[in-house]
């Protein structure tokens, strides 16, 4: 194959995010715009990350999109818009006279591939990290550069906020056409380095409501949720910030918890409710709050998206002796699964007061696992051609 | 023992109340002055009932109460504020002249017995029924007339909807000493005879926390709750008396379903949150979401108060029916109590189309048993002298 036929070929990668302030509803069901601004961590991808390769072609007849190894429908709406705003955005740029602008790739069609590291099952929104990847990877084989915001939100809301490291706040905008709907970050992955991020993996019985169709719901049902987006979130927007700013991991934790159940709590005033936590859910609430109430302090927040697994703040030198009170009140099961997974953690005993503390109604196997990570980068751009999940044939080279 | 000697004696029965416009939250603490006016259906005694026994004689040297077989401390706040308002109004009774006033009795001691029809591992609100059993035996006893609102609110404030059957609000009332803070009925029990509830008896598997410990932390942390309070209770108060005076099902339905999601989201927005919803108590309401969705129409409405138990509101028509997919979707295990207490049920068979709408996840024993009932009066007094809970020596037949 001589070399002016390879494809253009970029591979990327993108994190998982966690909203500390959570976003739930669209003002804007079309341009995905939100009815509030929230806040998020970005999750390091050494442990949690989407990896996205996009190539471009001239041979190529058509759009294609494979994730995780199986081609999927390319014609989906979401991910029709994204392909639609980095073309209007690479036409822009070429317009606006950037020499530098690939000549002929606007009408080359392109072929996607993307996976995660982390299984499915683990039920995290892999959706944000999906689009973000997918922004990036897009906007690097068409040549866009700047803020890829609106072409992440509208893939996914919260994508925009994978599309940079540490803290990012997604600020909801006024426009009525978005452009002031952006992604920002709050501070570097490099300002808190003590925090840590553990995911406890629940074992799901029951088929989730998705996140599209139930903030739908939520915002045309729920007047609470519509007065915490009003007149509650934008204090606490200030306020979670302020707490990041300074690393007051008190209120940070007490602030993340708060609107956690927040949240939870507008998805029960839908109608018909929204119900994401389990009982298995409810007890990691309680065992936090015992836990933090026997430290006579805030040393570990919970936070919950649109599933029954929990996401654990913890700065680095409680983590330990947390663990440890996990494995007390959920005993592993051996069900195939490597109980702690990620980051290292030191082995903790626990005190006699501590267990006491906790209640005597432990759970065995409610808890499938717990991914221990920390706060990470954005999306990174690899360099390595053999990273690429596109052969030079454009095909994923699993399938090929 | 001579007839002078004898003591005066009373027996009286109440109702238990399930509030279809929820009451949550204090604004007086000491008074029992709630945040917003709720409104309540009144259970037949026929199935659930306090019977509460007052004596009062010269002879007795102090205050006494036996509650189901076992004698309590009388000193408890609430009893105590109880009889003391009970006095109050039998002296301002006296001092306004009226020549019925029993001589005396003020002076005189009183014993009191007090026993549920139900377990308590029902778990059903007994405290309504029971003070408000108490304000009326104490009134009879003590010769005082009228509205009791006041002296049942000091023992519980629910307890004030109570004391009258049918359909019952309880305005919350502006002034600052709560006089017109009092239950008033919307419409007798005769008003809607084809309304039937059944009480869902849920396995309790977790401790529960109490609701005055509970409605005190809502008031103090969630803003959910207070805007639910000012903003939109006025409004469902009078929406929900129409659904009442018209015997409007589908609107009653929805309403009741919608405020006890509320109620229940304004726990979980509570810091740190609480949650009366078990597992078993989602199931429930996903199953009556699917049977009006196969219905196309609302026949059947959950409301759940401080726990996990389900009651459920549907027309006598539907009755079998739902009864027969809450068996099909929670099989009976043999666990000693009978399935259907209550009224009588008769048996259905389930269509298919039903079957396959409800889903395919049953969960065996997740309900203990079910109490079918309906609206009926409020409290009564009993004239057979054989129904007293005390003998003439003043203390608890079965004790003595």
């Amino acid at each position: 194959m001589a070399s002016e036929q390879q494809p253009v070929v970029v591979t990327c990668t993108a994190p998982v995010n966690i909203a500390v302030i959570k976003y739930w509803g669209k003002r804007d069901e079309e341009l995905i715009l939100p009815i509030n601004s929230s806040l998020s961590v970005t999750l390091h991808q050494h442990q949690l990350k989407t990896t996205t390769t996009a190539a471009i072609s001239k041979d190529f007849t058509k759009d294609r999109i494979w994730l995780n190894g199986r081609e999927e429908d390319v014609g989906q709406p979401r991910i029709q818009a994204c392909l639609r705003e980095i073309r209007r955005l690479a036409r822009k740029r070429k317009s606006d006279g950037d020499e530098d602008a690939l000549p002929l790739c606007l009408s080359y069609k392109v072929h996607v591939a993307s996976v995660n590291n982390f299984p499915t099952a683990a039920g995290l929104a892999s959706s944000a990290a999906g689009f973000a990847c997918l922004a990036c990877a897009l906007a690097r084989v068409y040549g866009v550069e700047g803020d890829l915001s609106e072409v992440a939100r509208r893939g996914s809301g919260s994508a925009c906020r994978s599309l940079y490291g540490g803290f990012v706040e997604w600020q909801m905008g006024q426009r009525a056409d978005g452009k002031d709907s952006i992604a920002q970050q709050v501070a570097p992955e490099s300002h808190w380095p003590e925090l840590r991020v553990l995911i406890l993996v629940v074992s799901a019985e029951k088929k989730l409501m998705g996140s599209t169709a139930g903030m739908q719901t939520s915002v045309e049902t729920s007047a609470l949720l519509r007065f915490r987006a009003k007149a509650l979130v934008p204090a606490r927007m200030a306020e979670m910030a302020r707490c990041i700013r300074e690393r007051d991991f008190q209120a940070f934790g007490q602030l993340t918890m708060k609107d956690s159940n927040q949240f939870h709590a507008t998805c029960l005033d839908t109608f018909p409710p929204i119900s994401y936590l389990s009982d298995t859910s409810q007890r990691v609430i309680r065992l936090v709050h015992r836990f933090n109430a026997h430290h006579g302090c805030t040393k570990v927040a919970y936070s919950f998206d649109a599933g029954p697994n929990a996401v654990i703040f913890a700065l680095d030198d409680t983590v330990p002796e947390f663990v440890a009170a996990v494995q007390h009140s959920f005993p592993p099961e051996p069900n195939g699964d490597k109980f702690l997974q990620g980051l290292p953690v030191e082995p903790a005993l626990l005190s006699d007061e501590l267990k006491a503390a906790l209640g005597t109604d432990p759970t065995p196997g409610g808890i499938r696992y717990i991914i221990a990570t920390q706060v990470g980068p954005g999306p990174q751009v690899l360099d390595d051609p053999g990273a690429h999940l596109l052969g030079p044939d454009g095909l994923p080279k699993l399938a090929s």
